[in-house]
């Protein structure tokens, strides 16, 4: 399913294969929770070139619910859309979301979000719902805990998730079609790096076909994720995908390609541009700022995205203030566009020996780590 | 400017050339009040096929203010768009949104509604704006009043704004470059036909370019908008166009043209389809609808539009119920271009001589007169 194609120092350039289509990596996989990229119309999608998207078990399993997921054939059919899909298992958002959650040994008990019916989630049944989404990557149940944690709390949990990783492993195994899904398993262990390192080649040993890694970006500081995302990298098979769950900003991201990850999905350029603040070649601007208001260039003079080739940032500024939901449209087109093509330079600068270069410019716009 | 084409009874079928294109009509007009149109981004304008938008003169004379019209050089520019564009005066918006209005002889004292700043819009100024914005069409500054209005009242608005086009058309002829920038007078008189004929017979005199009614659809009874539309249209000008401000629904369209009435603006599609109301070919529809869940056919089997060919009524449903941003902008694009579709058929009824046929449908779908 993974090739490795080369390497510059750890940072590593990749193709996956999954059922939907072919997967260049390091890749950024925006966020379409509910079935739906927030602010964006599905052909944007296509425009911005993006070779994978992520949903959420969570959300999906909740509304429409798997008995409409079953019956439109899978979230492909029903949202229209023919890029591999990856689902995130829904633990992150039991324990973050749901009223009452409660962790029994056999999986999460919790009450919906929305309308307080209790549901169990289990490490076979979120692989159940994920068949009835039909994801190209499922993700196991996990257990995350939140920043800080204790270190026997962060034990505990990791206990667990590795436990119940190999539950997931085994049904996966027995009942899956695995040219049609793969699954991945996710490392917790807090910013402990004992627990992290355990936690990776326990779950090494399971020979999943894809790793994650979890429970980062939750609020540590920024040398502690630097830490953990070097430390529990290193300790994930080689030819294997390694995914770094809900990252993250550009810097992060160039950190934890260094370090060897291969691909990433975040809300925060879609969540962001909603608040008026754009990623560009020359680091982060707010549209709002007043300076921008007789600005007539675009956005990002090195940006040749829909966006930037129809609209200066005086109009952008405009649309924004009145509260013109094409300005929430825009901004996340921008933003997304930005993500695709750093991947893209990215995927260059590694191809090219020049990923150290590439990692400097970030630096020097968008803050150093 | 205005090329009658042919009749179908009182239906008209002709063709608007403006500065920046040709415009046949019966013309439905987007309305982008601020320069954008709702939920709606710029490039599906094309994609649906629109010959012509409206903006308006108060909310951009707001924001983004004249001086970065000016500087932008003008709305085309300022927001790219390459049609024509017509621009509504701001009078009603000064009467209905402002705080404070005053209304003097010389023009309309208000208050910003969104800093309290006072302002004067007079005949001769809100042309000046609208020279600033570069419209296609200018609207004249009216005196709207508010349904029910007793007599006096409404004769002493419709005086007003008698006196008013006058000056307007003067300070037009003297300083305006007439190819660039049509203006057309509106006529106002209430729900009384004394009135209504009477203010369009001394418009008619000052030989505008073209006309428009003013002050109906704002919450009069059917039966009386119908007798005020048929009375005012019949005193206009043969040879010059015709415009129906802030209507309507297909129902009120298919009315008015029948009394020959040529272009039309409204919110209406654009609003109720944030409210999850669609037009189809078979009549209105609410996508919240429960009867939709497991509905996976398109919204309205005879549309072609983005939406319809791409997304189903579950996914549609899904996505409004879960707040998604998309399902605004899906449902705005479906809406407009079942407007679009509508004109195309009324103009094509009225070529072919059928055009009381689309009205008995439209009747059957949209209710009667």
């Amino acid at each position: 399913m993974f090739e490795l194609i080369t390497k510059d120092n750890d940072a590593r350039r990749g193709r996956l294969k999954l059922f939907h289509g072919t997967v260049e990596t390091p890749v950024f996989m925006p966020v379409a929770t509910r079935g739906a990229i927030r602010a964006l119309p599905g052909s944007a999608l296509d425009e911005i070139g993006f070779e994978i998207i992520l949903a959420n078990t969570y959300h999906l399993y909740i509304r429409p619910g798997v008995d409409v997921l079953d019956a439109a054939g899978g979230l492909h059919k029903f949202m229209n859309c023919k890029l591999p899909v990856l689902t995130d298992s829904g633990g992150f958002q039991v324990f973050s979301l749901s009223d009452l959650c409660k962790v029994r040994e056999d999986g999460a008990e919790f009450r919906s979000h929305l309308d307080g019916s209790k549901h169990l989630f289990t490490p076979r049944s979120v692989l159940d719902v994920q068949r009835s989404i039909g994801s190209d990557i499922m993700m196991v149940l996990d257990q995350c805990v939140e920043y800080p944690a204790d270190h026997s709390y962060a034990r505990e949990a990791c206990e667990r998730t590795i436990r119940w990783a190999g539950e997931a492993i085994d049904y996966y195994r027995e009942s899956f079609d695995r040219e049609r899904q793969k699954i991945f398993a996710i490392v917790q262990g807090s910013t402990y790096p004992d627990l992290r390192k355990d936690c990776a080649k326990r779950l090494a040993d399971l020979d999943f076909p894809g790793y994650a890694i979890g429970g980062l970006s939750v609020g540590e500081p920024k040398d502690l994720y630097n830490e953990m995302s070097e430390i529990t990298t290193a300790e994930l098979p080689e030819d294997k995908p390694r995914y770094m769950m809900g990252v993250g900003s550009p810097l992060e991201i160039i950190e934890s390609v260094s370090h060897g990850i291969d691909m990433f999905d975040c809300v925060m350029p879609t969540r962001i541009a909603r608040n008026g603040t754009l990623y560009t070649s020359q680091g982060r601007i707010n549209i709002r700022n007043s300076q921008y208001e007789k600005d007539f260039t675009p956005l990002d003079p090195e940006c040749d995205c829909y966006v930037c080739r129809n609209f200066s940032k005086s109009y952008l500024r405009h649309i924004f203030r009145v509260g013109e939901i094409s300005a929430l449209i825009y901004n996340t087109y921008h933003n997304l566009s930005y993500m695709k093509k750093l991947m893209l330079r990215v995927r260059s600068s590694i191809e090219n020996g020049t990923f150290e270069e590439l990692r400097r410019e970030i630096h020097s716009y968008y803050g150093r780590p």
